[in-house]
């Protein structure tokens, strides 16, 4: 509680303020009530984070004056789909939700994606505050406005621009997160490095970084913000941002989505850095650098999928226009640059990539 | 198609242009390549409209260059709802539409509403055309960018707001028009008239009013587009809009929906009119003559429900906040004010409204 907290300012169209330090779940009452006024708060949050943080936070909402409901759905990333969007709708519309009230997305991507999308078509948008509760969460998702559910066709393909009110970062809540879930965040958080900021990088070279997760997690918002404030409909720069993506989301597909997306990201950083250095697109080696970062934070950099399964995959996904395909290339730590190849050339990429 | 067209320019921020005329579907093919490019086309339609008019617009758009592909729903206001919605998703997702491809609505308002949302979330937003078949959509829900779904806690609970490309309203699918459906539409346009101008509502004391339905849509596309534009998303003067939908809206929740929301604003308007002057509200005394307008397209203008059944049903919509009710009250055919009561007043406005 007595730490001090650290804001970043997301400058859009509806601007909102970031807050990040701990013990924040159990003063966001408080803090909203400035930002969004009391109204009726709707907190939405998944069967695993519920018993863990709702009990506080509905606490300090209603200690602010809020009225609160809040609605429980089974975790998991499967439930991230038009079901439970649907329930989480009639939800709203149960307690009788109107235009100036409040939705509130308590837990990790999953949760803000499908509270998000609920906020931006329910009675056609009400106000949405994210208090993420995983790194991957507060470093990435809660910020830039995207949220979307699955469908059967593909994932993430519906959901809706809604930039968030207020998001309320508690690092309490990420030191106590499973080794695993805290390094899928950590693969975003080290992306962010190697697309910025060569310093930033240097914080995840440790063994210890839960010792200073505030100062790691603000650079990594305040980089995250000026690229969305420059783009916030995702229509070019922010491209950056998919940094290992496209091997990535290739290695989760022909996983069957059994490598959580960070981990899956991690290796797709290994591959494209390792590319660009065997195409020599890059200004000075960096592959075995980051490979290495990666291995301190227990993050896989290694794949048995081919360079051919990859393009397949990879060939399928929504980001393709037309016969071409933009990477995001490493040129050093802290620069990167967007190349666009013919897509027949992309397992080639894969290729180099994947050579030891 | 000799017909000379007529067109609307919507200011907003991505602003868009109504046309209005005969033969215009067959000509939507290169009339659409002009504004939203060739690209791959959705056309959404409904089981009743397919059979009807999906041929002529397909083999339009094919000729025109367009990849088409077409998705077919059973008509009816029940399929207004999510599970339609995911139904059309997934059939965007299945034909593989990108960013820059567009969805394209053929039919009434149900359409209008489902389509658009579809296009508004899919990929997070693709361009959206809506092709009005019925006069209730074209004096109407297609200018404005309003879209929704019904939950089941509610009609039109879910949507967004999303402005089309382009409309274009083909006056040719309305002259054959099953007569309760124009009539639908009609009390929408009659409604227009009464909000804005003694001239438009005089269109509608004839016997013949399909001879120039064109200029009657354009006027009234006219006015719903300075008021769209003053105020995209509905936070205000769009208000006026709700003319008759007080008491509209409550005949319709009374009777279970087995009365149309033309019919039933048709009504509404005359309980407003008739307490209006009742109550001293208005400059003239107008209940009379809009009364005798709508009976003369074929409109109701009383119902059996009692004051306090639509003051209860009224008192349970979404519309109000707090402990207040605002209502549009004509002062003379062609100019309204807004009036805020408290909401216990309403049974006593219906009463005064409903007596002879």
């Amino acid at each position: 509680m007595a730490s001090t907290l650290k804001t970043v300012d997301i400058h859009v169209e509806n601007g909102y303020r970031v807050v990040i330090g701990g013990g924040l779940l159990a003063q966001c009452g408080q803090i909203l009530a400035d930002v969004v006024g009391l109204c009726h708060a709707a907190v939405i949050a998944d069967s695993t984070v519920a018993p863990l943080y709702l009990g506080t936070v509905e606490q300090s909402l209603r200690d602010a004056g809020y009225c609160v409901s809040s609605y429980i759905y089974p975790a998991g990333e499967a439930q991230k789909n038009l079901t439970t969007l649907s329930d989480i709708l009639e939800f709203l519309a149960a307690e009788h939700l109107t235009r100036t009230d409040c939705v509130i997305a308590l837990g990790g991507g999953v949760c803000g994606d499908m509270a998000g999308f609920a906020a931006g078509c329910y009675l056609r948008g009400v106000r949405f505050v994210q208090l993420p509760t995983t790194l991957l969460a507060a470093v990435d998702s809660s910020v830039g406005g995207k949220t979307a559910v699955d469908l059967k066709g593909g994932k993430n393909l519906a959901g809706l621009f809604l930039q968030p009110s207020a998001v309320l970062c508690d690092t309490d809540c990420l030191s106590s997160l499973p080794p695993e879930i805290f390094a899928d965040g950590a693969a975003e958080a080290i992306k962010t490095g190697v697309l910025s900021d060569e310093g930033l990088f240097r914080l995840f070279d440790t063994d210890n970084l839960t010792g200073d997760l505030s100062e790691m997690i603000h650079q990594c918002i305040a980089f995250k913000g000026r690229v969305v404030e420059d783009d916030e409909f995702d229509t070019g720069l922010r491209r950056t941002l998919n940094l290992g993506h496209t091997a990535g989301h290739a290695i989760e597909k022909c996983a069957k989505f059994t490598i959580s997306h960070g981990h899956a990201v991690a290796i797709g950083m290994v591959i494209i850095a390792r590319a660009a250095e065997k195409l020599g697109w890059c200004q000075e080696s960096c592959a075995d650098r980051i490979a290495a970062v990666l291995k301190r934070n227990a993050l896989p950099v290694s794949t048995n999928f081919s360079a051919a399964e990859l393009a397949d995959a990879a060939l399928s996904d929504k980001k393709r226009t037309g016969g071409t395909i933009t990477l995001v290339v490493p040129e050093k730590i802290g620069t990167c640059c967007l190349k666009t190849i013919p897509v027949d050339q992309l397992q080639d990429v894969f290729e180099a990539g994947l050579e030891e």
